[in-house]
């Protein structure tokens, strides 16, 4: 086992000879012939025992540990933990949570190059058919690494140098070194944890059908893991060209999203869910993005999902990405000579009245786009309102000989963003639309042969006017 | 169930709605609901059941399924098989053998586009369960496909149109419609498949973890097909440009290999195995990649491994691939202008003796290559042996000033192929050898401003002579 395991180590782990490890020793046939073998091969080993809390044997365990590292001449960290006391958690977890806290805290004061634990063969079986089980959608199908960051620290990685080993070994091992393996009864109770129910009740059941399941199941978590990282590196690719986040929002290239092949759909879906999205939900996504229309909806957990033109976002449902287009919160009064702000950066300018000769000037040296305006001066009634559009709320589009449409179908057609319409800038007089910024202007209000007076409408950022043309709105 | 049924069956089994469809219907609920379902969905069905005259139950159930077929006006095909009478297979392979066989010829006589069967999601859950614990270096990591064509047929695809229904649902639909199931008492004995077993001693306990575990893994399934479907997609890519196969022989480029990312590695691996190599299979494979050397080694099921200079070949160990170099069957006799056959397409040659002024104009006109030399036709003594090289065999190579080297050592650094050395031909001189072909002349038998007489000795094949230059050998 011993040259195995140096080979895993050295190749695969990627420890290095003499920067000393920290081995987690529950005190159990894997975690003992952990330490045994890391020290055999001259590893500068540093032994770490976190103490539940939990049972009446945990002291003895605690005292064979430290004995080991004794007998070793081993620098030995010990922490008693009061899983119980962590609320919020499954005892499970909370104990996992006490126990990784004070393992990176050993290795941190160590100043220790990985953490190394007993994980074995049947171990990686185990996760694998567990995450099968649960469904996982999210952190996608493999095991566990043989290297791997957690969540505790950005440089220390956490390394299972056993990870080809059988229990069976282990335990052999142990026997055959006389190591006084201590095994935590709770280990043997199938009412325990999913794991020990896995451990007890199924997989011992699966070695009817092959008697080498467990090697079969770890050797699967070494294929899938290996073609999850080529996956998630052609993600990268992908990602890095067609995905944009702004703040919590994250924002997809449609069209690019659904030229990929389905498994690397689902995987940008994944990963724009934060690696929180179930499969239903992914395949939701996909639907949507395939056939979009309506506004923002539910995703799941708090987040929204929407296609905003050649765009699939997704952003939480109480925060969507600041608007990049003109909003408005409050109906506001608008005289000539006069600038409202709008949300954000916008302003809404109107100048003051001038002769219509003065128009016909500027309408030579400069071509009005939808985002500036001139209208007749006495057509209107001053001040104008500023609002949002009502339901129902119709106007005369100029072009239309004095036919009305709805402001939403206008909109609409516009291709204004859903989560954009409730609140653009609508100018009204008295109660007829005179403009609709950055779609139409009315025509009862149209500069004719007839116009004495002129004012000139704007909507520009404060840090200068709209360039003409289409405008991307997010 | 049925709109449900109706997208799937359209979209991911692509029913064409007006062409036949065969529907295998054992009397099982999961047969009869499909052909309810596809019945009411309005598909132009044809019943057909296989009679496995295995058990006093089978007469019984395939008069319920005929009736089944005449309630609805539909035709019915049936065949009794005698399983037992199939030998060199399981009783389960057996089954299968002769049930396809029999649905595909009905297929083809009421020209069908498809055939159905009723496997569901919980028959997905169980399949990719069993791949997982049999170790599928194999065949992938995956279920069954909704649509996949099969060795019986290039054209006929099986299709499987519940395999997002839960047998649970089958059974409720059949009560609810007051079908007539009739079960299959072997498929509740666990004993008697591991699929039995799967299914009635691990997956109820998998829902104790999950109670959606058979979901969850029918999920899993789909994940993996489209991600396999991926991967195999850029393998393919791969292969076309870096794999060649010549007859069974497979030959790899092999830095293009060791570029590749780990999965698809693997999966080229695996596909040069013919999909029939294991885990450790794939890894020797990849070990030897990565050092080689050495003569072929055997690899698995009768298959031999080895790298020839940039390429690792994969081939029958008993019928490796024709030298595409020359190679000595037995010692022969050479006298100035004879031509004597080697192996294949190769012939060795011996020029008429000529003065040294005739070599002199010849060594004017061309380039002389490994392949050709000229020698001092005094030096040597006539009929000169062609032979293999035998083991410790040295020689003088030009150029060396009569420092002798190992033969071997020499068809090593020329980069011959360890397969090809042990029949190389071999010029010898009495116990002096004067060429050792495509490597080295002798120093001895030069020619030198003393030569009177000189005799051109060339390998050629039988076509034409080879080209200059270095030459791949296979």
């Amino acid at each position: 086992m011993l040259a195995q395991v140096e080979r895993f180590a050295r190749e695969v782990c990627g420890l290095r000879p003499d920067e000393p490890v920290v081995v987690a020793v529950s005190g159990g046939p894997d975690s003992l012939c952990l330490l045994d073998v890391l020290h055999r091969l001259g590893y500068p080993l540093v032994v770490a025992h976190f103490h539940h809390g939990l049972r009446p044997e945990a002291e003895q365990e605690m005292a064979v540990v430290e004995a080991e590292a004794r007998r070793r001449g081993l620098p030995f960290f010990f922490k008693r933990g009061d899983v119980r006391a962590v609320s919020g958690r499954s005892l499970e977890d909370a104990a996992r949570h006490l126990r990784y806290t004070f393992l990176f805290r050993v290795a941190r004061s160590t100043q220790a190059q990985a953490i190394a634990t007993g994980h074995t063969l049947n171990d990686q079986a185990e996760t694998l058919l567990l995450h099968l089980i649960h469904g996982s959608g999210s952190t996608g199908i493999r095991g566990m690494q043989p290297r791997t960051l957690t969540p505790w620290s950005e440089h220390i990685p956490l390394v299972r140098p056993l990870l080809q080993v059988t229990r069976h070994e282990t335990v052999a091992y142990c026997r055959e070194h006389g190591l006084p393996t201590q095994e935590d009864p709770t280990n043997r109770d199938p009412a325990y944890t999913p794991r020990n129910f896995l451990r007890w009740e199924v997989l011992p059941r699966l070695t009817y059908i092959n008697p080498r399941a467990a090697e079969a199941l770890a050797r699967a978590a070494d294929i899938l893991a290996a073609e999850d990282a080529y996956l998630e590196s052609q993600l990268d690719r992908w990602w890095a060209q067609y995905a944009r986040g702004a703040g919590e929002a994250i924002r997809l290239d449609r069209a690019a999203l659904l030229a990929l092949p389905l498994a690397l759909q689902r995987r940008a879906l994944r990963r724009a869910g934060q690696g929180r999205a179930d499969f239903a939900a992914v395949e939701r996504a996909l639907a949507l993005a395939r056939r979009p229309g309506g506004p923002p909806h539910p995703w799941f957990g708090g987040l929204a999902l929407w296609v905003e033109r050649e765009a699939l976002w997704i952003a939480p449902q109480e925060a969507p990405p600041a608007a990049d287009a003109p909003q408005v919160r409050r109906e506001t009064a608008l005289a000539p000579g006069e600038t409202i702000p709008l949300e954000g950066e916008w302003v809404l300018q109107a100048s003051e009245a001038l002769p219509a000769d003065a128009a016909q000037e500027a309408w030579k040296v400069r071509r009005l786009t939808v985002w500036e305006i001139w209208l007749d001066a006495e057509r209107v009634t001053w001040p104008l309102r500023v609002t949002t559009p009502r339901p129902g709320l119709r106007m005369a589009p100029l072009g239309m000989g004095g036919h009305t449409r709805k402001v939403s179908d206008l909109l609409g057609e516009a291709g204004v963003p859903w989560r954009l319409r409730a609140r653009w800038p609508v100018v009204i007089s008295e109660e007829d639309v005179v403009w609709l910024p950055g779609v139409r202007l009315s025509h009862t209000v149209r500069v004719t042969a007839a116009t004495r007076q002129v004012v000139r409408l704007s909507i520009q950022r404060e840090k200068g006017t709209l360039n003409a043309g289409r405008h991307h709105l997010a």
